[in-house]
């Protein structure tokens, strides 16, 4: 599998973040959406635990911190244009705040009527 | 499976742009990442083909619509903050202009040296 640095990545598009799917790695599962910026990746490197950057609350967000629902990091992913990335995890707990071991949990349909 | 409908979801985080997970029905595989606006999300649902925003063509993309590798919807997920989807798609040919299976097909490492 070919190999990259975070400098190859392409933080311009938003504001200087980039999409981050979580995805399970025992399961395949996508677990949750979110994004990082290089500050969150260089974290998320340096300490094997995925990191993100929270738009809500403006600021860096280890996964976890607070519910103990910490991502270990198996492996990165950086899609063709390198601006999308998917960290593979080891999830501990329900990855949901709601419960649910994915975020998600609900269909779109086009009409509930 | 809860149900949303369009109207549900949240559109104003990224100035009306929703960002998209397409998975492999088949395999649960990631296959790329893109974004939607209402619109979009309007043309995916009524014509059952994935549709996207373009970001750098500032324009409405059908999926294949060029290269002939559409994506057939099966179903569409929605996140727990209604603010992130995933598309479960029967993938036409492969999904990337660079003609891999995923669009993830590299790695990030902390230093190549």
């Amino acid at each position: 599998m070919e190999k990259l640095q975070l400098d190859e990545l392409d933080f311009s598009k938003h504001n200087g973040l980039i999409p981050v799917v979580a995805l399970s790695s025992e399961t395949g599962e996508v677990l949750m959406q979110a994004y990082a910026n290089l500050e969150a990746l260089k974290l998320t490197q340096s300490s094997g635990y995925a990191h993100y950057w929270s738009r809500s609350r403006g600021k860096l967000w280890k996964k976890g911190e607070t519910s103990g629902n910490l991502q270990k990091i198996e492996k990165i992913l950086v899609d063709c244009d390198a601006d999308a990335l998917v960290y593979q995890v080891l999830q501990k707990g329900p990855v949901c705040h709601t419960g649910e071991g994915s975020c998600f949990y609900r269909e779109l349909v086009k009409d509930l009527t």
